[in-house]
């Protein structure tokens, strides 16, 4: 029996351990494989291909480019860890990753990323993946309405006691609460779909002027002309079903931004259902319970609110990764030292906790255990619970 | 000559000194008067005037009570510091301000925040003082739309250096960068202008049921009936000027959590235009200066970017601010210990530093010298500008 | 009866309010007075004095220019709105107030700020605000590790429910719970402490070499020399009773920073106090109470427990103020352009609800009343508290 | 050629793609096997491991099963992906891996994790981990400190600019500027160091009562006896050799929040060095430059500052890991619903942000090209630089 060496770590040194991440430290994710780094080395090669193919439609490139490269364009033909790597030396992952597609395509690897700079190609790739992601997430958020809609509905006269500052105040009914509940859940589906609406493409070459795409001599001094390198964008942003923006945004960062605050408003609103269930799981109130429960290592008999849980553990972790977001709106020059780099991971988090927000939310939904009679013993105060089954009426027809 | 003990702080101690606040500590805050604390106080006696006429106008309340609460609702006949010191005790200061606002109008005491709760009255109150806040700001934010359009049309065709992680990469023109600067302040003026007109009032009630509005068995089960309450609500909003929510939103923080993020947008967009000045105004680089540069306590010769560097010093704290909003969405209950509490001073303080961002942004751009010569005499690459006037053009078309 | 147009805020516009603040958001905040912009203004001057003694002492200035800048340097004889509006134009207050003390004692002006930066006197003003309104924080922790050292020891043996995940889990001790809180509370003692007997003074000049300080020729290529500038920061410091530093430190922001880790970690240690009453609290549960209760503008019956609320909304809001504070470590050049500006009003703000959370946790550690009955009577577990007073009698022994 | 749908992804859909990451996003993290899954499982393997040991060596467990769980107890014998999924339901992954670990370990089954619960093992294994994980970095920062070291004798004459608020001020020396940077990487050293060791065990039963490793009636009212439940911690702390803490601390996160605000501290002290990095390599300033720069996917001319950009990015991101972190202090009752979830993932980035930039910081300062000649050239304002020669002799005094 030998005491382990915290610094060597033996036995079980984690010395020889890979570099591999499962989710062991994250259970309050989701949408894990759509944001993994297979899927985002994916949508880089997407957008390399919608690129290369954009060019063979407007003749700048042969088609039969197009055909390589789309063909070439297979995440599992890559190495995502040595693309790790590599990615060290000039800062991201696209450097090496037009290296690599280039040797790949032989003799078409002048017509890869040509024209393009690398924040095109990931600026592109990750709202690509922020648009794929979301796609589940809005779904969740649809279980999460019409479940919230079910629980207003047939809860619309179950009396309990609205608290407020902790203590018992005058009654409410569990269906205003769930009405509640289910309109903060429409404003974030609300929220995610608009901003998962705009969510653009990116092109704009080495400094966002299109030079690479624009005839010498074809722009005239008051902005004429141009046309050809605004199509190449639009048809680049359609292929890739991406919206079109007006400009180049490699340091106009709205898109970002404003996920940001959807995913924060979202975890947020998911996290005051959260919040109310952990209340009303109490042991002393009880007047909801999960429907699967969770275990204990050590006390058998606990029936834990772990999906409540794991959606107030998401909802503590966004506001912060929205912070870093915002603060890179604030970004120097054409391509900031800094600024952009950190909301590569902040991004990709905040997407990540919000869909295992949204899934964990329609499950606890799903299966909300809702006791009446506990909530009608437990009151203390009298009264009754003024127009609340009118609010209720209302706030349903909102869809 | 005696030597200062730290703790007394003599000669000089601050031990009489009063509490008061002048900004002396934040030169990039604006809006001060209009969201001080005599304006918060005005809000809120604006609130219970407004509620004391709705009741008076539905029957409620007799048509004197409205004159009298009306007429005394005036800030300058309260006592803002002891309200303060008041609102320790319930944890906020329309508590107190009740009582005195009771004991000011003497016979019609009972008709005065009659029906409501405390946080009907903060919330209302401010919203009030965003909505009048962001008024000046939005004003602002024309001028610098305005300023940036016409230095992007002026500059459509100066050549400069873009730059991407420090480094000189291609050419880009100043107009493109203004264009986008442009760009960025006409995103957050349509966040911010969304998130004002979608102001709403509070009211609800101790438990957010509208019961003292609401006359007992005059609501079916199935949520027939209300329209006394309601109709309460929506005329309280109107009487205001702002928006009728759906429900109650004492925990539905959707209208925090929606200024909060145009708030950080705001600060950030703008915080970009200072960034790049701030780059362009270097000793070494030169290519563009303030108009008024500010001086220094020891170096006379300096002429410093100060409205950019109070604007980059805003955009750096209004996202920690935005953060803690957000926060604040997952709150327990019809009233959360803590929650809504700690969005009083974040919410002011952003709505502070936005209004100062905007203000200096302002001036920034009016009087913003640009020097087209240094510009191209900087260049170290060659090469035309892409399509950088046609986007620009394109740009501009955004009104 | 006329509706109140919200632009225009009749009747009662704020137009004409002052821009002064009372603290009617801030029930949450504490050490007001200490830390506020009269405090700041006489810390400026504390500062400024001392500097012209400390000339005068080594010979550098007349004694009679120390006896007369010490004798002006009085906040009250200056105006402290008037140097806010003027601090915009350079960007900070110490310019216009250098302006004016100069004026007050002027045969004396050129030995005010003599050898000085801005950032010098207002980093040591902020400085010695700090150490001074941190005194009666470390004061107030004393109480509540005192009184929480009662309560432990009184219920060492008072059997409650353990909960976790929000359910009655094995039986533990209030004792040791209170043990707990303590031991949280001397920690931050700790933190602060030793966070406020570093504070340093700030005195570099204009670039940080001391250079106004230092007879050119005097210090040789190796480092030799400079006794006379490394004499006048160390007696600067002396005279104001704070540390003297190894480096000026306007860009190597060590104090701030540790300022700001141990003004969080106080904020969350009480706040954790706190949360648990607000628990406790709660009417279902009934375990312990606040001693005085607060009440409510709409339900007489109410017992809110506000110091525990107060408390909490001030922890939510502290991590986010030093998250923009360590942001600032990773500040460009001799002075940047925003990072340090962005450090003055986050550092008072977390100061004040420091300075609140301590006393409202001091107000409910000393009245907090505790219900033995109600917590032997909701346990639904049983069994022995294992080795909670052993445990509890171990963590008192720390003092 | 087909145009790729956003929402399936084709050509090349990530509906296929594993949950893998390689760190394709995050070039700026460092210390990835040291912290990753595996690590982490091991962590918690070493734990259980070492549990049973001690429970062997108290005689509250055979021999034979000390030795059965060590030999087990080798994280490629477990799944890492299965217990991922499987931890979803009770919200953490320890209570899978007992599961797995007692199947393996057969008739030993009953003195695995005996006494302990979930959280003993997590928290445990996460001290392990930022352990072993810190290690390392102390290393860097020593390379770093070093590094410095050499650079500011090197230059302790190197004339240069100073700059303030963007504009030359009067002359410093770089070596100034280098023993500033070395005096902040020592803090961080410091801090570091000292939350390191100070990195505790965690072992309290369910309730953190010691409840299970306590003979009930041996310990007394007064709180003598328990020394056999306190043993099996001093044990346990020592057998992995951590600090053995005064209570069990799954609500008091006190090492939590040190390790936070000194992974704060150090990201931003190495930013600053970046920071500066970054100004000085500027095209038109080119002071100093990296010793290897980073490449352009599209412009081969470019030297960009990568290891400062990578800090610099870093930088950006740990303030808000910390906040959540410090936020985290306020959890509610013997183990929070989300709060202690909340802090597992930003606990681990923060590391891996940190190991990236000091290992970005040792590489960066070894490499590092000072340019004399050009900071000679540059300087706009003359004069000696004070007392900065002196003031690097003092500063490389402290080791």
């Amino acid at each position: 029996m030998t005491s382990a060496d915290p610094d060597r770590g033996a036995p079980g040194a984690p010395s020889a351990a890979g570099s591999g991440e499962f989710g062991l430290l994250a259970p309050m994710r989701g949408g894990v494989a759509a944001t993994g780094d297979v899927a985002v080395l994916q949508a880089m090669l997407d957008a390399e291909a919608a690129l290369t193919r954009v060019l063979a439609a407007v003749g700048r490139a042969p088609r039969e480019a197009a055909d390589a490269v789309t063909a070439a364009a297979r995440a599992e033909l890559f190495d995502p860890a040595g693309l790790a790597e590599r990615a060290r030396s000039g800062g991201n992952p696209v450097i090496p990753l037009v290296d690599d597609l280039r040797a790949t395509v032989g003799p078409y690897a002048e017509h890869v990323h040509a024209g393009a700079t690398s924040q095109d190609i990931m600026d592109t790739a990750l709202m690509l993946v922020a648009y794929r992601a979301l796609g589940p997430v809005l779904d969740d958020l649809d279980r999460v309405v019409a479940g919230l809609g079910t629980l207003a509905e047939a809860h619309r006269d179950t009396l309990m006691a609205a608290r407020t500052l902790t203590q018992q105040a005058v009654p409410t009914t569990f269906g205003l609460k769930a009405a509640g509940w289910r309109k903060l859940a429409i404003d974030a589906r609300d929220r995610l779909r608009a901003a998962r609406a705009a969510l653009p493409a990116q092109l704009g070459g080495p400094a966002g002027t299109l030079d690479r795409f624009t005839t010498p001599g074809t722009v005239s001094r008051d902005g004429d002309g141009g046309a050809e390198a605004l199509e190449v964008v639009a048809r680049f942003a359609a292929e890739l079903g991406l919206a079109a923006p007006v400009l180049p945004w490699h340091v106009l960062r709205t898109p970002v931004a404003d996920l940001a605050g959807a995913l924060a408003f979202t975890a947020g609103a998911l996290g005051k259902t959260a919040a109310d269930v952990l209340v009303l799981s109490r042991t002393e109130i009880g007047e909801v319970s999960e429907g699967v429960g969770g275990g204990s290592s050590s006390m058998p008999h606990k029936h834990n609110p772990v999906r409540a849980t794991m959606i107030a553990a998401a909802a503590r972790q966004v506001p912060a990764h929205a912070a870093v977001l915002y603060a890179s709106l604030a970004a120097e020059d054409e391509r900031p030292p800094g600024a952009w780099h950190a909301e590569w991971q902040p991004l990709r988090e905040a997407l990540r906790l919000v869909a295992g927000a949204a899934r964990d939310a329609a499950e606890l939904v799903a299966g909300l255990r809702v006791h009446p009679g506990r909530m009608r013993a437990a009151l203390t105060v009298a009264g009754p619970p003024g127009a609340a089954a009118a609010l209720v009426k209302r706030a349903l027809e909102e869809k």
